[in-house]
């Protein structure tokens, strides 16, 4: 009889969690019992799963006792503060949140990218920021087939990346705006920040709290993320990455124009051709068509979508493309769900030895 | 007595033609006689301008008999058509479409940029693309003091753009989708094009026609008319430039993400210093009190403004920095009648003998 995996779902009711629920459905893993976890204000809900009516429990310590594996998705500090507990109890965790991303014995995969990575993991492993994932996943193919040299990256981001509360913020905004009243905004751009704007029919440039540099948390998190994905912290300065992040007033989707540098000098159809076979990518590239990626024809799907591949007419070897992709699937819960079915295939839920000292 | 200038505006009613009645109202300009003229269909439609009530009447050749100066904006083919009916009459025209601004014999200008350029008129005067106004007035003042080797821009239309009807459309879809109906795109993308899709709650990676090397037609002019503005033809090689854009579910207001390479590595307080000084700039760039341009506060003003601002971290002489602006108004309206006040204060409304036979 094939092995039947516990699971549980940390952060069960939000924008990611009710996703990573659905996701979980629709994957290859055998889920013999789950359990759906969130803060104390949520027990007594009630959420489906596999058509089976599952109650709500508090997400506690002991929560993780007997479990297998665990998707995670309730916030950084959650995340900081139970899984090392998870682990100790044995449980292999899959982080949504950017609390361990960048810590060096926790693996951050794509699987599409560096699925490798997962060999040697410690019981946590780190899902990426958003509008990183989409954007290595349409990367890497071309940076194993032409090098790459430097990315720079504009982003178009949905509310949906700041969770169900800010896209339930957008839509009410727009219909104040609609109806001729003034917009309230009370979580955008960034709930635990001063300052809050309006984002229906409006632009924010400031995705997270501003750091070093001038430069945003999330725009750090799209350069730091993408070179340890993509080439591990050894190699980090082989690629140059800088950032610029913006949110727009999209419920869910992100788009990204990504202006990229290689080492070799394809074509664009050259590159149009590695990306056309690239695991996860769907090239939609047809300007006779009018064909090219959108946040509403991305919404609900798994897939990166990469258009509007051209050269920079005066720069040789250096290129534009547009990438799209549902934010909350494989910008979260899809690729939380995926990097989790690698585990389970190559058998690698479980928790090695002296693993939960890492992170005391 | 000073002299009083006889303006027509060619169409007068659009969401340019309007805001050019108003700049023009609130400009040193001494209007005599004011021709608000417009398709057809206008015809009987009454407008103010400084409070009197002012009958629209149909654009034909004979409507620039005895015209000073005419302010355009209803259409490239209107304007390839009229303008030179217009000069021949011995108007001096300033044209806010396309159809001119790369004539050799047309100076295509923005005041803070390029004025002395007005001096060599041959009766036509052009205004350039919105999102290549703002771009050119932050850039400008950084090129005068450090150099300018190369620019990769990435913008966030506003659906204003693409005229009054473009709004429209964006704002009934938005209604739409928040009534939970399916959203009916018949104008965005492009009017002419075969295909439309909704731009609310979406991003348009298309404004205008696909042309040479996959870059749509937006993208050659923000590409062509930067090198004309800044260099003038004969230096256009000497800056790099290179563009995406894409239309946001903005009203009005363009965001541009401008990465920009210098010839010396000022620090970005030093760039900062300069642009807080430069005509026509406002330098909205506070981290610590989240203070960056929004269209929702550059909303009818005619400033171009400026944030963001910060060095790319592993590319020496390398910058970010986010414009934003009004697209009707510095993108258009009060550009061009700021090139008429120019045009009159300098005593440059007159037509060069010989100037009618250059648009034949």
């Amino acid at each position: 009889m094939t092995k039947q995996y516990t699971v549980a779902i940390l952060g069960a009711t939000g924008a990611v969690g009710t996703r990573m629920i659905e996701q979980l459905e629709q994957s290859t893993i055998p889920v013999g019992e789950i359990h759906l976890l969130a803060s104390k204000r949520s027990v007594g809900k009630k959420l489906k799963f596999n058509g089976q009516e599952v109650a709500v429990e508090e997400a506690v310590p002991d929560s993780f006792n007997g479990v297998d594996l665990v998707l995670a998705s309730a916030g950084g500090d959650i995340s900081a503060r139970l899984l090392p507990e998870a682990v100790k109890r044995g449980a292999v965790c899959v982080d949504n949140t950017s609390h361990f991303r960048m810590n060096d014995n926790v693996p951050l995969v794509v699987p599409e990218v560096n699925v490798d990575a997962l060999e040697n993991h410690h019981g946590i492993i780190a899902d990426p920021n958003c509008s990183t994932i989409q954007m290595v996943v349409a990367l890497e193919p071309i940076r194993k087939q032409f090098g790459l040299k430097q990315v720079i990256v504009s982003t178009y981001q949905a509310a949906g990346g700041a969770g169900q509360s800010a896209i339930n913020e957008l839509y009410r905004e727009a219909q104040e705006k609609l109806d001729g009243k003034p917009m309230q905004a009370e979580i955008l751009p960034v709930k635990g920040d001063k300052k809050h704007y309006p984002l229906a029919f409006n632009l924010l440039p400031q995705i997270d709290v501003f750091e070093e540099a001038d430069y945003t948390h999330e725009e750090w998190k799209m350069i730091r993320e993408t070179k340890k994905i993509m080439l591990g912290d050894k190699f980090a300065k082989d690629i140059k990455v800088t950032a610029t992040c913006v949110r727009v007033p999209v419920p869910i989707g992100h788009g990204e124009t990504v202006y990229f540098e290689t080492a070799q000098e394809p074509t664009p159809a050259e590159i149009k051709q590695v990306l056309a076979t690239a695991p996860g990518v769907v090239v939609q590239d047809d300007p006779s068509q009018q064909l090219y990626p959108q946040p509403v024809t991305a919404e609900g799907k798994r897939d990166t979508f990469v258009g509007r591949i051209r050269a920079d007419v005066e720069n040789p070897g250096s290129y534009h493309m547009w990438v799209v992709a549902d934010n909350l699937l494989k910008g979260a819960a899809w690729n939380a769900v995926q990097i989790a079915q690698e585990l389970v295939k190559r058998d690698l839920v479980r928790v090695p030895e002296g693993s939960a000292e890492l992170f005391n």
